[in-house]
């Protein structure tokens, strides 16, 4: 009996008290994304190894699970050649790492079948080899919704409203969104005088800021071999003391990027989401952040994060992809969703009790007098049942108080009890365990009695 | 641009049109549930192999898919001495590949915190990696419902309540219900005269008579080096000659297996749940099929099949492990379940037109007039969709017939168009695109026409 039962390293299981707070917050995601226009897509858990490698980065490609091949193929590449066998023999399919680049292999795929905006949600859990930690996990959900098809602005405001109005359903009060754009970073770091084969490099120091702080970026950024000249010209930009407020900092931002035309295209666009959300439910909550880097190497135009106040690291966060289509189509395909973080919105919402208690388990629970009698309570069961309530059934014979204690434990107000005589005169006992009194009715009448007595609860 | 754009070998892509499908099964299984009383739990698609193998039959530990080391444990492994690496050392985690393990694995590290009588269903794909087929996948959804802690038969009377009414309420008339049960079918191959070292080689050839007919059988047992004689005793239960009706077979079944303890068992647990089910929703629907015998290993009592008339095979199917959950706890726990095949379900839906037309794309389109009035277009949109409304937003500039158009073709039924000189004014155009017909309103009450205008399709 030495086999463990608990859970893989950074998995979980989700008891029925967990999954009520899980489903209660993916229902309003999905309630939203819904009224949003968005259409649900699911995609396979396993990938081809050829879709996902190249996507995410180098540390990415380092943490996406691979399938081991099996039977003869195995055995054959293990036994033809050992000394020289590599991990990239062993596997060629891998565990979907986000629902981005699916949705981009869907396109290429179906995209004859798709609307030519193609707005879809998509509700899945995503596996990363991760080191485990607090709200990190290797097997989480995401919750994503992207529009498909258009260049136009209105896009990532569409997105940035439907999340607006989704942590606004949660009842998070406080919720901010850091905007940037990709274009416009890399013009900040050229405009700095570092050179384009040390950008990637100075992007990944940048986007530490909210670890490390300016300091430390600055020290993580001459590490890496960046010049002490160019580290000292980004330093405004890192100690955010370009200007107050977004018209502001816009202004001081075109000042820096000069003449580029990559700076001149993030900042248009980011004017433009300004003004697109300027009537929309994400008006007033935007903050541009000119440090904001995001980690996947798809993003190439404006980026955002969503944050609440006293929560390091972000809830929720996108951006637009124009060409991560392209690398299955062939052909450029413009794109911008945006992903929730289904685990730390239920940490932060755990944290700050914001849950409802859950109302969703058993309404009555239907005794047992006697095996001989179990039949009858298994018809009264049904009837109750097909008058929309939830039942459980005792399953075995035991003293009645026992029975009702367990109903007591469970938390289910009501239980249904039928003794020989009450069979032989067509009556139930409805016992209401909050108040502890009992109804007589007629068998005929037991639903509506039930019903009435569970008042609000019952649907 | 060669990358395949095509999801893994017996993996899909669920485009929308059909994730409404699944999605409008899974709502009628799941509250069908939850009247039942069930609660929801979730597993990791991840669990450890020590947890999977040896549970299915040998055949099943060939099909679970295993992810391989990654980093320094891997290339480690294979420098080390590459000619010793075997299969087993490249693995120690592997994907799910049903529901029962990783509940069995639940109940024995989480009892304490369950309930006495643990009634949880749970909704999750698992994976195997069997030959794809029609309606035979790599990763496909189970939808099961399991009691945990009685050794009572209205456990097994209450689960196929479930089902039924799961089935009625998809719309199917015609379901059939087999039941037999383990001990009684060890009794009869030991009544035959098979010793005890072939009854499971006796078993997974009987499991084949659906499919290859008694003749079939009876070759398949000889070949297995079954003896003639045991085979030909064997034969009238193959045949299905021994009695019309549960209550004769059950009596010639009696006669059969003589005094044999395991016989009478099954025989006596076979009368009770015929009983039990005798007023409940699979009343009139069981019969009882003496060769029935399922292929996982786990099984300890009734075992049974749903089938629909005109399917071979099964759309359904369950039984009792008394002993599994004590492979992981030390202590016999006993437990019963069902595990419905979303996939066939679905199959057999589509092939006799059963599902109803999705109603659930966008109710109204919010045309763009120009990039100016971008915005004024997200705010309409916001209110209709906070009025409940499903609203999709064209993204960008383009000539009115063509936005119209798009409409048509996503069968949005409303376009809410505004001109400049409708802002001006303060009204917005409803252009119903099934009558043709406008309506011109004022702003404040757009949300209300566009309720009435489209009737019984608004929330």
């Amino acid at each position: 009996m030495a086999i463990s039962t608990k859970p893989p390293t950074g998995t979980r299981d989700f008891l029925p008290e967990t999954m009520a707070q899980r489903r209660a917050v993916i229902g309003t995601v999905e309630e939203v994304y819904r009224r949003y226009g968005f259409l649900p897509l699911e995609t396979p858990a396993i990938e081809n190894l050829s879709t996902l490698l190249g996507k995410y980065g180098d540390e990415g490609d380092q943490l996406i699970f691979r399938l081991l091949h099996r039977g003869e193929k195995l055995s054959r590449l293990l036994e033809e050649n050992p000394a020289a066998v590599r991990e990239s023999q062993l596997a060629d399919l891998g565990l979907r790492y986000d629902l981005t680049v699916p949705l981009a292999r869907v396109v290429a795929e179906h995209g004859s079948r798709l609307p030519k905006f193609f707005r879809r949600f998509q509700i899945q859990p995503v596996w990363r080899a991760d080191r485990p930690g607090h709200g990190r996990f290797r097997e989480f959900y995401q919750c994503d919704a992207d529009i498909i098809g258009s260049e136009s602005m209105t896009v990532e405001a569409d997105l940035l409203s439907a999340v607006c109005e989704i942590f606004d359903g949660l009842g998070f009060a406080d919720v901010r969104i850091k905007v940037n754009h990709r274009q416009l970073l890399f013009a900040l770091v050229d405009a700095a005088g570092i050179p384009e084969a040390q950008e990637t490099e100075a992007l990944v120091a940048m986007d530490k800021l909210d670890k490390i702080g300016a300091d430390g970026v600055v020290r993580e950024l001459l590490g890496r071999g960046i010049a002490a000249a160019a580290v000292e010209a980004l330093r405004p930009v890192l100690s955010q003391e370009l200007g107050d407020g977004n018209a502001a900092l816009l202004d001081a931002l075109t000042a820096r990027v000069g003449d580029s035309e990559r700076g001149a295209k993030g900042l248009a666009d980011l004017r433009e989401v300004l003004r697109m959300c300027d009537r929309s439910p994400a008006a007033g909550r935007l903050t541009v952040d000119p440090v904001l880097a995001r980690g996947l190497s798809y993003y190439t135009g404006p980026i955002f994060e969503v944050e609440v106040a006293d929560l390091a690291g972000s809830l929720a966060g996108g951006g637009r992809y124009d060409e991560l289509i392209g690398m299955f189509l062939g052909r450029r395909v413009p794109a911008c969703g945006i992903a929730l973080g289904l685990e730390r919105i239920l940490v932060v919402m755990a944290e700050r009790n914001m849950f409802a208690p859950s109302t969703d388990g058993p309404q009555v629970l239907v005794t047992c007098w006697s095996e001989e009698l179990a039949p009858e309570g298994l018809a009264l069961a049904t009837e109750l049942r097909r008058a929309g309530l939830r039942v459980e059934l005792y399953p075995e014979k035991t003293k009645l108080g026992k029975q009702l204690k367990y109903a007591g434990s469970r938390e289910i107000p009501l239980a249904a009890i039928m003794a020989p005589d009450e069979v032989e005169r067509g009556t139930v006992q409805l016992k209401d365990l909050r108040s502890g009194e009992k109804h007589d009715c007629l068998r005929g009448e037991v639903c509506d009695r039930a019903r009435a007595l569970l008042g609000g609860d019952s649907p």
